[in-house]
């Protein structure tokens, strides 16, 4: 079976997710900077849920070039992850317009944990079927930079309740962490 | 006249549908739980119908990766399927919203049982497509689970006038007989 | 330059269209029959633009299967007529929420007949780009059908402003007379 | 790695963002061309975006065609021009629901600005991947047009605040000048 139709389809829910993410950015009434203001807390939120799913839609890239082939399981632990993306305009809405509020921001890392679960999931679906001595399973190694998210997310999510601004830092904190493209992979392709 | 961009447009077309679903979650006013409560059914059906696209994309992945060929007639037929499968964000919302009532959960129950029927009809389509010998229709053989849906959705739609939640049971079911891809065409493929 | 991108390019902005379209069937406040009655000219308007959408992504889907290059001028060419499918959810709104009154049952007119002719000077531009010997050339013929559309859809919006009902009989019958796929087309590449 | 998701990818996210565009064209609540007129400043600011988003469309097109391979600082490069295409609708919706106002109108520059100074980086990062000795970097040659629409966007982003009738003008100026399709590009590829 071939991987070029989950590539499309996901592809295609990644990019209209990451448009759909704008529609929260309402047209102000007014003409004027004040009207603006009330925006930037939703702007923020714009930038950083876009970051996410970009390195999202980069690393899926990364992973589906190594996979050979797809089966029943991959389709639907694509499935899985896509759906928890799909939730990501409704919590990135929720957070930006509540300005940052503890629940909101706690319900924004739970979702982004369990995309990063399903992720997860999705990678070691890919390897059980291609096998212990295939490219994927040599690229991905120990997979610290997934560990860690984890951890970070779970952190993320606790703190929300102490200070939310520790939260919104540990949210930046991965993005960064990520926004460098997965050379384990990558190195592996060009060496 | 190559499949390809068949495929290309239906995967659109789901995808988009699967995150227009989600459109259906509006942010509430509220940063507290309580504010979150109203939301659940919605979520719920949102969970329900999210599986029911996804259900029909994997099918419709696996289908046409035996057709070999696609003629005016199978384009239309796709078209008809995709036409009942765009009804779903508006029922699921409709249900959702009124707490599953029983005039949304029928309504539910009547554009999936003429997504059904629409699937069965392409299937057929596409057989006569190709001939009796073709590998897709070995692969269906007597199309049990297909037949069986059809009953369960018109049994489901009868039954919301007396109890609603048997006929929300009886699609849960339906999701559930699908949610193991169809092996009968994977195993085909693999073999 | 190859045309994937082209064909991939339409097929996004139609999917995207035809499901914007069914946005415009807003979820009803209560759950009983009467509630749904209001949006049935709404759902009747949908029907007919998702044919009107169908019939162009599939005669799309035929001219460009024959097409064997596309340049600057035929990517242009494209862009126009999506320009004009693009405002198909506007008329079409505009038209079921006023219940066909005369204005917007004729600005439903102005839409498909730009439509029409921007899809004829695509037509043109793909032939200029092959020349008069080209397998699209035979299979176009001398265009009954398209210059009969434009004909019809004339009509209809003169007479939008005299009994509109006849406008809408109109459109129903262009949409049957495009709803048998492309025969010319088709039956050059089976042959 | 292969460019066909990075282009399957950027095709998704335009076409969405040119359909969301024409979602800010509210279907009015009359049936009068009275109830029409207030949209007319919304439908120029729609017409002006389209053909920005096209163009940016088609440059992509050609650009990419010349590529031969893609690397992770690309992915991201690619990320950074759909950011600021995405926010495009908000500043076509903000300038035309407040009538060419004069913040609005400048934001409008800034955010095309913005996507000009992303495609350089695109292009300049395309092409250190390729070596100076490549396709597109013939092709480039010394960007004039792409030089003179930094300096007419900046220019508009200050008139705005003089008059914001000049920043409109030359808006229309920078889209006139690129919709002629890149004959350097063009003629290379051709020749």
């Amino acid at each position: 079976m071939s991987k070029g139709r989950l590539e499309a389809f996901s592809d295609g829910v990644i990019a209209i997710l990451i448009t759909i993410l704008v529609l929260e950015l309402r047209v102000p009434k007014g003409a004027d900077l004040a009207s603006l203001r009330p925006l930037l807390p939703v702007f923020l939120t714009y930038v950083l849920s876009f970051v996410f799913l970009g390195i999202y839609w980069n690393n899926h890239h990364h992973m589906l070039h190594l996979a050979e082939r797809v089966n029943g399981r991959i389709l639907w632990a694509n499935l899985h992850l896509l759906f928890w993306l799909s939730l990501v305009p409704f919590t990135t809405g929720w957070m930006g317009e509540n300005h940052f509020a503890s629940l909101p921001t706690a319900a924004y890392g739970v979702v982004l944990l369990m995309a990063a679960i399903a992720y997860t999931i999705l990678q070691r679906t890919i390897i059980a079927g291609h096998g212990p001595s295939s490219r994927l399973f040599a690229a991905i190694g120990s997979d610290v930079k997934g560990k860690l998210s984890v951890a970070l997310y779970a952190a993320a999510i606790a703190l929300a309740f102490v200070n939310q601004w520790l939260s919104d830092a540990l949210y930046v904190t991965v993005a960064l962490i990520w926004l460098v493209p997965d050379r384990r992979i990558e190195s592996r392709v060009d060496g």
